[in-house]
């Protein structure tokens, strides 16, 4: 037996039946059921009732060099159904397949819909790689719990996201910068249009097979500077990876992209605060006025902030291997004008974006009220020498080259 | 001519067939098409191309008592498929079905989707009504633009959303109160992960008959003002009807019911200006400090406050017929120390909601800081006599019983 969907204002046994016959002869997978009302608490997510049905259609692979991100995806996905009254339900592994959803169901009205973006990949000795998913999985049930969408236990989904990867892991090309992106989403599935929590959601994890973002090296990006629209602001939800926070932000990239600029950077306030590049967060490495003492800084986390996986890495690894060196590393507010002047006085050393599809992307110009501040780089250059550094370092990791606790073997 | 999209990532023709035949073998009516690329330019959206496939399974009907909001829908929908390439495509009624859509899709993901509510009333002749839709298609259309979502010719999709509730008319209650709630629903189809403009999309209709938000008369609901989260901002997107804009506003609302109040009430800023009730605008009745004059008031449209169509007929009612009775009418910036220093003196008359759902929803009391702020009701009354009017006044013209150009017969 399988999913079961008793819930309050939910399709009932005859409601989800209707759609079956007429138009969707096919499997009925991730309909909506009902069963017998039999269950009176949640249960967990268990990742010991995972059932996998295999694809009888194995896809051709692509030629690693053909890889477009997040365009092509493997033979099969995770998928967990929950609802209100029973919790979630059994685990499943299936062929790869569309999603038959109530035209009134929540997330296509009130986006009730979360998600979260992390690689696994393929180490010298052929073995699969998760980097750092306990912090992928802490940040997508803050995430859901924020838009009042359930939350699950997070080594139970690392162990079934780790079966998926498993059995997809012929999709995994074996070079450097290549890795599968596992795409973890959650929607809301109630199906009236009433504004509330929703009484059934669908978990489920796709995966794609992706290239180096930079396949011919780094090749640093120019910025354009937007105030005159806001991603984020205190006491709303731009720290949270959901869905609701990325739509807004397409017609600013178009018009950045309109002149010329790879990306747009979100400034924050009549201050103009730094806060984040595109969908990455920020690094400025910038030298100190008055002592000279070089420092690596990053917006705080103030909510405002999307609580990236790689920045939390990238200051880990700076706080370990930089700060010997004499580096400050700070998370603290920082202004455009700040850049602007340090950029000016020749102080302003680097700067990238950060972030789980490239790990780092350098920045060479940035726009900003009709001046283009010089990030540091020379012309010949395509990334500062801590990106760079902090690329190897984090690779290092990813492919298991050396041991170290992020990188967790499935 | 219309809006051209012009974006780099995109679906292509071989990518969407792909999906097609494995899990799929039902007519593929919503999937993503794709047609012999022999048009270079866009289509507008075109009523005259409409086709119609009718039910051979039509509903029964519920009693209309037994009608709860937005969770039953008449027999068909409307539904047409947008591409970058192609423009609209043929507008189709069909009955009324579930959705299908690959995983990947980027309504799932970043919350590419808007949407309206409007109402169709059957007058007393047994006319169909719908009132002020091109306030509706206005909207619609600023909201698509805003999330690189295509935009639409306005009288078409009114002509296309009248041949549905004629079609379905049969659902429409005649009784005072009832209706038929419409949902047109815009949503981004393209399926890959890559976050840019999508390069598909599908405008759907769908609707469901609806009873009156008070059976029995006013019921005055009682708020909790939110100052701890912030709905909007300027420079963001809380001005238009984006699905991001609904999913944050579910735990506020819940943290509000925890506490015995019907709605929460959205604050701005350390000013603490008053913007929102729930999902609905909000309005306050008062009496001028000095002079005695009484003041309608309401938030102005500022970029934080949704550009309601209930908002703007009240105003424009209250203008017509409150101001030479000698009221002031006023879109303002008002804050909630504004109103319960009005409240303590006795001169906050009343308060309402002002939404489609409702029409006018009244208010008895607001918790803020600890204090119950009283808005004015007896206790033996459930609205005020403004609340009241409006409705009257409102309904007068939504049911045809006076001819008004905000109903337009169909």
């Amino acid at each position: 037996m399988r999913s079961a969907f008793p819930r309050t204002a939910l399709l009932s046994a005859t409601r989800a039946s209707r759609f079956l016959p007429a138009y969707r002869p096919a499997a009925r997978f991730y309909s909506i059921k009902a069963e017998a009302a039999s269950h009176s608490k949640q249960r967990p997510l268990d990742a010991s009732r995972l059932s996998v049905e295999e694809t009888k259609a194995p896809k051709e692979l692509l030629k690693p060099e053909d890889l477009v991100f997040g365009k092509e995806f493997t033979d099969h996905m995770l998928a967990i159904e929950w609802t209100k009254d029973d919790g979630w339900l059994e685990p499943r592994i299936t062929p790869y397949q569309n999603l038959s959803l109530d035209p009134a169901t929540c997330v296509f009205h009130y986006a009730f819909e979360c998600f979260e973006g992390m690689k696994a990949y393929k180490d010298k000795n052929g073995d699969i790689r998760l980097f750092r998913p306990d912090k992928n999985m802490a940040r997508l049930n803050k995430s859901a719990a924020r838009i009042a969408l359930p939350t699950f236990e997070p080594t139970a989904l690392v162990e079934l996201i780790s079966k998926l990867a498993k059995l997809d892991s012929r999709f995994i090309p074996a070079q450097r910068g290549y890795s599968l992106y596992l795409r973890p989403t959650l929607i809301g599935t109630q199906s009236t249009l009433g504004v509330g929590a929703p009484g059934s959601a669908l978990l489920y994890v796709i995966a794609s097979p992706v290239g180096p973002y930079y396949p011919t090296g780094f090749k640093a990006v120019s910025l354009e500077a937007t105030n005159y629209a806001v991603r984020a602001w205190p006491g709303g939800v731009g720290d949270k990876k959901l869905g609701a926070n990325y739509a807004p932000c397409i017609v600013p990239q178009q018009e950045a992209a309109s002149r010329g600029f790879q990306q747009n950077l979100w400034l924050f306030g009549e201050e103009e605060y730094v806060t984040e590049v595109g969908t990455m967060n920020m690094f400025a490495a910038i030298k100190d006025k008055v002592t000279g003492q070089k420092e690596l800084v990053t917006a705080p986390l103030d909510g405002t902030i999307l609580e990236g996986v790689t920045r939390d890495s990238v200051l880990a690894l700076a706080r370990e291997r930089l700060a010997p060196e004499g580096w400050k590393i700070s998370e603290r507010k920082y202004t455009m004008a700040e850049l602007a002047e340090a950029s000016k006085e020749g102080r302003l050393l680097e700067a990238f974006g950060a972030g789980t599809a490239a790990i780092v992307s350098p920045i060479r110009k940035i726009s900003w009220k009709g001046e283009l501040v010089d990030c540091g780089l020379k012309e010949t250059e395509e990334s500062g020498e801590i990106a760079l550094k902090i690329k190897e370092w984090m690779e290092a990791i990813q492919y298991g080259d050396i041991e170290h606790e992020w990188s967790v073997k499935v």
